[in-house]
């Protein structure tokens, strides 16, 4: 399954009519921000601005930040055990979980930099504001354990899936503070992947 | 060195002054937020009670949420390339990185839990609540880059050393999630870090 991808016809009118929703906030929140900078706009402002009331944004988003990182908490929605890459099923150690986890980590990034443009936008918001900079380390944090969860669910231990996920965040880390360039984005991911997998070989 | 060792009394006037008046600060505002909660208390409420003005409390802290990592954001300006353990001048690699990383981030966990009460107290206010998660994330990714950073300047080259950093945080996040008790946290972490050093060998 590739992330992202709409079926939306397949939903029920009330399901796209509320995605609709979704849609419009994040759009008019996108460019209040553009407009006004983060601060300066209110709920209210981006309620108007999309066609909803504040009860249906609240519906969507626990507040103005999360709106920021709505792909994000999308993505960490969709995540399931099959995103997981193929792990031989007598290894369960804490390298084969690391392995299981890059297809998934790759696909994301892949991902959340389809629009470059919208990606550099994003990551110019993100960096002017100690709040949505916390905010998204806190959504990263997220997917780190979301990850340990699916290697557990998977037949990892705690332990091992645990760890397998924060090394893997880890490595987007490397990765996102090495480029700047969302085009190279996945092949500096990939790279910190391979870097983590050879830790403990001879003189890594 | 070991960290948060005072010397108080070698300080001049006017620095100690200013040292009691932050630690008043904290101490006024983690009895506030005790007492009714993180977001009932306001600049001015934990200005009063430490009998500083406003002024002089966005001297020392950006925000209120700055307050709560008062701690960590000491340990972080204390972190100098001497905390580094020490690595063959030869070896510049992600392992050697990480091996002379280990010390320091030990050392960081045991003077962060020395008093499991007020640890616990800490971690009991940060996960109730959104914003302050959040800034616990940020300031870990801080840490990470600090420690990148103090690699960088004893030579190992940009990308292993903010690779080291971010595994470092990873073995320190996987510990933290491990462990609910602050007298394990030390020992956790250095199980963390032998896990992510023998990440490449054989079946690992």
């Amino acid at each position: 399954m590739r992330y992202g991808e709409g079926m939306d016809s397949a939903l029920p009118l009330v399901e796209r009519k509320q995605k609709a929703a979704r849609e419009r906030i994040v759009r008019a929140a996108m460019e209040l921000f553009a407009e006004h900078g983060f601060d300066s706009v209110s709920v209210s402002d981006i309620a108007d601005r999309a066609d909803v009331g504040r009860t249906t944004f609240f519906r969507h988003f626990g507040d103005k930040q999360e709106v920021v990182f709505a792909r994000e908490q999308a993505l960490l929605d969709t995540l399931t055990v099959d995103n997981l890459g193929p792990a031989p099923s007598d290894d369960r150690s804490a390298g084969s979980a690391l392995r299981a986890l890059e297809p998934l980590v790759l696909q994301m990034c892949a991902h959340i930099c389809e629009d470059p443009e919208e990606f550099l936008r994003h990551e110019q918001l993100v960096e002017g504001n100690i709040v949505l900079r916390a905010r998204g380390a806190a959504k990263a944090q997220l997917i780190a354990r979301r990850l340990g969860a699916l290697l557990i669910e998977s037949g990892w231990d705690d332990g091992t899936a645990n760890f397998a996920g924060q090394i893997a965040l880890a490595c987007y880390e490397t990765a996102r503070a090495a480029t700047e360039r969302p085009e190279t984005l996945v092949q500096a991911t990939r790279d910190a992947f391979a870097q983590a997998l050879t830790l403990g070989s001879k003189r890594s």
